[in-house]
């Protein structure tokens, strides 16, 4: 079922060996953990890195509070979101003024489709998936309901990039996908689909959001047209801080974005009464972001500097692959398949609520998605092998012993 | 000239005499001032309230750092952008549940115009003013650059509202104007031209940015469909935090905007595959904004809660007002009626640059717009009489002395 030369630990001593002679080990110690839990939520809210507090707090009194507004040039605020891009770019395999930081997913997303959609103007459809986050559906509708005969068309999930022949006509402007599913964990081939996209005359675009700071990503290599992710769930730079956008060079000459807001202008301080958007890839800025939350991004990215991603990625594999194998009797609806794999792992269980609610209760903290699935996120800089043993025996434990039934863990939280 | 009570102290005795008794005298202690100097550009960038860095740092080590997800229903996130949104309400003379805090000034403009292109769907154009700020013309190029046939067009500077008389033809959709301009510090008559723009059958949209938290705003009684507005500037909330959005309530049920992210949507949490709007104000909500620059907003909106806007007002037409005087032999671009200024006043000057250079030096800090505009903000919450006085004293030297033709002060920046 593996199909590479990932170990799979199968004893919690092979786990603490591993843990000793893991390359990856020393960035533990760069995040803040939970006192006495393991925290396998790192893909819904990534945890806070100990350098923070004091880069957000030199923010707020010593750039805001002591410098006030010549921080825009003393501390080079100006910058930043093309600073903070070009530190992500090589994360998700992009050059140097290929990614800016601003605004949220939905918003950029939102930026990259329209922009799509007027590069294909002879073209009228847009493609995703059914089960894809709910906020790229959203924002396609948004989208196609602006363009008189546009439409959005959501297919069932993909098991390879085949499944989309069907449906690539000539009339399929755009392409939206997840990389990884944010519920099952299922990982697309970026290169198989990008290829048959751009086959089919259409551009593709990537969501991100749970494949940047979790896996290698090549979008260059891929010739991907666009892309958005969020910086605060594998990236760590804070609850809904600023999102990243890509868009390939090859199109910044002709690509016109709607949200035409003065900082994407060629001479925002000019303050001249015409639009004209900046060349490259600051015409796809808005407003400018908000500076406490681009603290937490600067601190965090520091530490990306220092990380390989093979040894990410290898990590990450042998993580979800323990953690399925350790729950192998269980539905685990995560692809076994090396290839097929993000950083998560999910279980379908039809009382999932309560079970990661004693899960937690044992400081296994997971994550609950209706109807029925159990999520485990698996981060690999602050995550040990001996955590993930020791929260697949609590889970085998809370099953076998009927725990989660209960009365306190019935309750369903809107969040948690 | 002046058409109030409102007492202009005429000596630096009496500046003295007044912050002794002034009831707003007691809101200094909250802020953080520079040490040796007197901060004029808080129409630009306000100051870090004193109990801010506390709550950003509660909110980054204990409620993201600790709690992590919890904190979304243990902290209350999930409910922020509507709490917020209640507390700027009084501000802005707004309900309940009529404003919600998210994304920038230049987004939610581009949401509520095209919201109201949609609701006036036989009309085509988007009225406004030329010299606006630059984000609100951009944006309404961008919006109407989504319309067949729709188009933006930009009118000289009104004087009063009669000035719109021959542009509101049956072909006007919306006007969108700033209440107080960025540069001069022109006030509108809120009242007078809303009622106009409803009597042509159009949709009135009122820039906030530079009236929020300088005079009371009364969007209710004035029938207001909708406007926009920033958190920092009069409001204190920190560089670039989130926007508020105001939409009548008139408006909520046949309303549609076009950024239909998934925290708009009626229940975000189930994950449907099709878009819902949420009723109400959070149907304007698109993603969740970062909870750090959050936790400026609410810090700040704490020290609003105990500010009676009529001696705000009262204030700052007497700052306003004494600066002017003090200035009255120079060319003061900012109205001398008091019904007709904000809270800050412009002097044109062609060596405007180099002179607020100069006055930085001595520590008073205003700043210039090109081409030739001195801007001095007056912010009664933390601006005293005295120091006003002594501020166009300054001003007065640099001048009289010449000592802002020192070649240090001619190298003109971007931002400062």
């Amino acid at each position: 079922m593996r199909n590479s030369q990932v170990q799979i630990p199968t004893s919690r001593e092979q786990c603490l060996a591993l843990d000793a002679a893991d390359p990856l080990a020393p960035f533990r110690t760069q995040y803040t953990l939970p006192a006495n839990g393991v925290y396998l939520d790192g893909n819904s809210l990534g945890v806070l890195p100990v350098r923070t507090p004091e880069i957000v707090r030199r923010t707020v009194e010593e750039e805001w509070g002591q410098d006030l507004i010549t921080s825009w040039n003393k501390h080079g605020w100006t910058e930043l979101p093309f600073v903070l891009g070009d530190r992500i770019a090589p994360l998700i395999g992009a050059g140097p003024a290929e990614v800016v930081v601003c605004d949220s997913v939905s918003v950029n997303l939102f930026k990259v489709l329209t922009a799509a959609l007027r590069l294909r103007s002879g073209r009228r459809t847009v493609l995703g998936e059914r089960d894809s986050f709910p906020t790229d559906l959203y924002i396609a509708e948004g989208v196609t309901g602006l363009f008189e005969g546009a439409r959005s068309v959501l297919l069932p999930s993909l098991d390879s990039a085949d499944d989309l022949d069907a449906h690539l006509d000539e009339g399929v402007a755009a392409v939206v996908l997840s990389q990884v599913d944010y519920r099952t964990g299922r990982l697309l081939d970026m290169g198989a689909i990008t290829a048959k996209v751009h086959a089919a005359g259409a551009l593709m675009i990537w969501d991100l959001c749970h494949s940047a700071g979790a896996l290698p990503i090549e979008l260059t290599t891929h010739q991907v047209d666009f892309a958005v992710g969020c910086t605060y769930k594998y990236l760590n730079a804070g609850p809904c801080a600023p999102s990243f956008l890509y868009a390939a060079p090859r199109h910044h000459a002709a690509v016109e974005q709607p949200l035409t807001g003065w900082f994407g202008h060629a001479a925002p301080f000019a303050f001249e009464s015409g639009y004209r958007p900046a060349e490259g890839i600051g015409q796809f800025l808005t407003s400018f972001p908000p500076l406490l939350a681009l603290a937490g991004l600067r601190a965090t990215l520091e530490i990306w500097e220092d990380v390989d991603l093979a040894q990410l990625r290898a990590k990450s594999l042998a993580l979800t692959g323990l953690f399925i194998e350790q729950c192998a009797d269980l539905e685990v609806v995560t692809p076994r398949q090396e290839k097929l794999r993000g950083s998560q792992v999910a279980i379908r269980h039809q009382d999932g609520f309560p079970v990661v609610q004693a899960l937690i209760e044992r400081g296994v903290i997971g994550d609950f998605r209706a109807p029925d699935l159990m999520r485990f996120g698996f981060t690999p800089l602050y995550v040990s092998y001996t955590e993930v043993w020791d929260a697949a025996q609590a889970l085998r434990e809370v099953l076998a012993s009927g725990e989660w039934q209960a009365e306190r863990f019935a309750t369903r939280g809107a969040v948690t």
